[in-house]
């Protein structure tokens, strides 16, 4: 049976398992011609190849729960479960979601994006299912990486206690996105090395021939045995500290080694965690060798002489890089500059920062809560930390934010990335509430670039600030292909800018929004409507100058934010002129509405809720007649 | 030299070292009679007196950075930094912060109240130390409980890798608030059996005498010796395995050996973890007996007959015990309810539904991100859990709350306890962010009742409602007072209730807010002005109708909310009034203002900020020229 005819974990234990092997290859070549033309996860996929036959042959979907933690490595077992036919619709508008998702399958029993939940919600599967007295097993799998989440850690914890059945698969492939950092990762490592159960036999005997050795002191000898004996008797203590039975290392590319340990499991009671050593892009020589970059690729991944084939030059620059570069700038001005990064290295553009300044620059890995308070404990001693986190992922260092940062008004320059619409990844990933919920946080500054230039000086105004938190929210993706300055410049905290004057109707647009009304403004003034562009710059402080000359002309506003319309700056705008007891002012907000918006282009995302120019000018038009009343 | 004369570490250490248990002493009984008239927390501190004597003793703070995790085990090092003056105001309004507070002393490096944070800040304060060149020590004190918090585990595996030199107090009580649970603290309570380094030789020496044993086979042997020296090796192993030096455990009352163990400590490059083992409530034989009841002790707590005397019978009824008392009906009329607490069964009332139904009830210790995902994982499997936790601490689960719950819109109650002031706990435990924070997430139902009998029929309407999370927010203390229905309710969702008709201003207000409300409304008649009271119930979905007749009649509005006066219940008003176009209303917000109110008494919190009846009463005069402007 071929990979065609293979919809369902059914089908699939009806193939020898002799056959499977074959199966693998059938599954690498798919992906690999499949990707090429839709773009996606590559590197992790094929590093789970066999593990996920293993899983689907050995047990029994959806009875059994296989959790994927984070979710990207789910393709193949989207393979396994009747989807082949969606993956030219892949991380598309309307297709194949990139991530495990309900809607899709009976065998998607949990959706994921943000990495380090499969655990805790395992353990809420093993608790129902042993309430329920049903008898089915609960399986997360999750990676090196995921695993020093503070949350899976906590949730080890919990299970371990609890010692209700569980098989948790770590799979151990020595990276996040980047590679992987920390303790617990060096720990793995020395796991790792240890191949087969019967090393350690060996090196018992080894021992054993050894001691007791005469003429050396008891206390002599009683060290050289714990030192000997610690690694040996070491291999996955840790996990079995914490009352788990550790099983492994095994060589997830191996079927027959895979499927062993898993029965052998299975037959353990408790919670058990199986340590699967896999090699992320494995099958595929140029993501073997660089699983960064071939973690997540563009649609266009083509080699040609083996090499990524790269899209061409001279596009406008990165958002990243722009950020990268102009923390090396600070920092080579500064040498209070520290930059942090939980386990996002490369994707805010900070590896050339990292190569610079090794000893100011802190990856320390998926951990949020840590590296936010990490940098406040920093900016304690006087120095500047910049933190540079995704907005999705800054929901997790949202206490620390709160508590640690902004109460006690640390300097601390938070590089807020990804803000906004995300697109492919979709929904668990869109940078959109960042503005509500820092909004409300004292002491808290939040602005937002027009473009790539103004987001450099921003960076520097956010430097030189030094009254407390204060964020740079900044867009996924390449700026407008704007010059920029070669000087850095302190922009004014709290004062926005008037782009275009216009009498009949003042555009208030956040960051990336702006452009978009510049182009709306264009449109209505061939209408006759004269627009006011305003670039709002800062979400807090509001330039309450601004805001009161458009109270006094009465002039309709609309805000344009990438970002939750509920509790944004449409909000604050709002807050303001009832604060401040000025009635009768029109305030329209377009942003993002009150649901989880899916993957797909971020056009399409902005087309679906209205964050378009033709929108912004319906909009605007919509307000005339009340225009014309108030004329 | 007596506790009086010692205001400063440098006069702790001109005292000899066998004079430091008599001082110790005079420390407990200073503790013990000051905390009888002002309250505060006692059992904690009681535990540290040795260990903070010791800390001083040897150690340079300022230079060197103490860092106390969550704070309130800080009252021993205030005294000796020179505020024992100030303890006769202690957690009073304008007086002495229960927590460390920067702004008291510059010995006051870091400030707590959320557990867990010390080790992330220590991290940031020793990268810090080695940028700037400096050779200070750095020293965080973390309790076992607060060691399972998800970020401090974070930290751990950041600390073990970089390897600085850092000593970590475990301060090892086996307590959090409630008696500790969890894989971690099993694996502590292993160590503490380990009294002393040479019990380790005499088990070496016995083990060595066994081996090899003629007759065994080779594998029997290997695996014997496994298992007797895997305890024996295992002794922090756990902590090594993440890169610390462990030393301990050791006696933390006995000052010599603590010393002589934190003098090593001090000897030892990188981080070094000493395990200190402390009795919470020590010197105090009724807090040790009892140290959740004495965790945290009323004004009044003076013994009679060796009991804790209990404030008089017959007060209302507080939330918490309301909380608990329905979760109990609804667990025995349904077996898919699950309540699940991070480490606040007692605080958050469940003691007697955790004996009644203990297999549906879970303490999972510090956790708050892991309780948040293991409640989704619960619901996923059909079961009703109801997530208990504080205001302040569901900023911890924020985007579990975000991206596991609410994005793949699971049925989770969520009981938002102490939210609004919070009182003597101040700053860092005020729940004034929640309504702002979950506003934007989509999917999320908020409500807050009136009073306690509401309450419980907002618990039953959260429990029946089955389209997504639901959250109800209810405040510290006790209720009103009002008689409890027999029969649980289900309130319409999204739906107000006028509670008083009035022509002139409507006060919507919010939870405990809406007495405030009606009071005003009763002086404001006085005066000849007619206000509507409505209760607003819902923070989301608003009630659109009650909104539309308010517009209708261009009633003034006057929102009152114990939450941020940003992005709450006052924005979501203003919002509705913008999305449905209907401009021309005035609506005034008495919220929180925009900065971290301080610790004092929930009243003096409220005067400070406006949330009085005179204060809406005033607010509601001042729009009565506008009102007569409209008539």
């Amino acid at each position: 049976m071929h990979l065609e005819q293979i919809d369902s974990p059914e089908k699939l234990k009806r193939i020898p398992v002799k056959e499977l092997p074959r199966l693998a290859e059938e599954i690498r070549k798919f992906l690999i011609e499949s990707l090429q033309v839709t773009g996606g996860h590559l590197a992790s996929n094929l590093g789970v190849v066999e593990l996920t036959l293993a899983l689907h042959y050995l047990f029994d979907s959806p009875e059994d729960k296989i959790l994927w933690d984070v979710g990207h490595q789910a393709y193949v077992h989207k393979l396994l479960t009747g989807r082949r036919h969606l993956f030219p619709t892949l991380r598309q508008y309307k297709g194949l979601c990139g991530f495990p998702k309900m809607s899709e399958s009976e065998h998607d029993v949990w959706e994921t994006g943000h990495s380090s939940t499969s655990l805790s919600a395992a353990m809420g599967m093993a608790v129902a299912r042993d309430i329920q007295g049903k008898k089915n097993r609960v399986i997360p799998v999750i990676g090196d990486g995921a695993l020093t989440g503070g949350m899976a850690l906590e949730a080890l914890n919990h299970i371990g206690e609890e010692k209700r059945d569980m098989i948790v698969i770590l799979n151990d492939n020595e990276m996040s996105i980047s590679p992987n950092v920390g303790a617990l990762h060096n720990y793995l490592g020395k796991l790792r090395t240890h191949k087969h159960y019967h090393k350690i036999k060996e090196e018992v005997e080894f021992l054993l021939k050894k001691i007791p050795t005469v003429g050396e002191s008891f206390a002599k000898t009683a060290e050289r045995i714990k030192d000997s004996l610690k690694f040996l008797v070491v291999s996955g203590v840790l996990f079995e500290s914490l009352g788990f039975t550790y099983l492994g290392p095994v060589n997830g590319h191996n079927l027959s080694e895979l499927m062993e340990c898993l029965r052998q499991a299975d037959k353990t009671k408790g919670p058990v965690l199986v340590h699967v050593v896999t090699v992320k892009g494995k099958g595929y020589e140029p993501a073997e060798k660089d699983a960064e970059v071939y973690h997540g690729v563009g649609k266009n991944y083509k080699l040609e002489a083996g090499k990524l084939q790269k899209k061409p030059l001279g596009g406008p620059i990165k958002y990243p890089k722009v950020f990268g570069n102009t923390l090396i700038r600070l920092a080579q001005e500064d040498e209070r500059v520290v930059g942090i990064t939980p386990a996002m290295l490369g994707g805010s553009g900070m590896n050339e920062f990292k190569a610079r300044f090794p000893d100011r620059c802190y990856d320390v890995g998926i951990a949020e809560q840590h590296a936010a308070t990490f940098a406040a404990g920093l900016a304690t001693q006087g120095l500047k930390p910049v933190l540079a986190i995704y907005s999705t992922f800054l929901q997790r260092g949202y206490d620390q934010l709160i508590h640690d940062i902004a109460r006690q008004n640390l300097n601390v320059v938070v590089a807020v990335d990804r803000a906004g619409f995300v697109g492919a990844d979709g929904e668990t990933h869109q940078g959109v509430y960042d503005i509500a919920f820092m909004r409300c946080i004292p002491n808290m500054t939040i602005m937002m670039p027009k473009d790539e230039n103004e987001f450099q000086h921003m960076l520097y105004t956010a430097y030189k600030y030094d009254d407390g938190p204060i964020a740079v929210r900044f867009p996924r993706g390449a700026g407008l292909g704007v010059a920029l300055d070669e000087e850095l410049q302190e922009l004014p905290i709290g004062k926005g800018e008037v782009l275009r004057q216009g009498r009949d109707v003042a555009l208030f647009a956040f960051g990336n929004m702006v452009p978009l009304a510049m182009q709306a403004a264009e449109q209505l003034a061939q209408d006759g409507v004269s627009a006011r562009v305003i670039n709002a710059r800062f979400a807090k402080p509001l330039d309450g100058e601004l805001l009161d000359q458009l109270y006094r002309e009465r002039m309709p506003v609309i805000v344009i934010e990438e970002g939750s319309a509920i509790g944004g700056l449409g909000s604050a705008v709002l807050e303001y002129y009832a604060d401040n007891e000025m009635t009768g002012m029109t305030v329209k907000t377009l942003g993002v509405p009150d649901y989880f918006v899916e993957h797909g282009s971020v056009d399409d995302q902005r087309r679906e809720v209205g964050l378009t120019v033709d929108n912004i000018v319906l909009t605007a038009r919509d307000l005339m007649p009340r225009l014309q009343q108030r004329a």
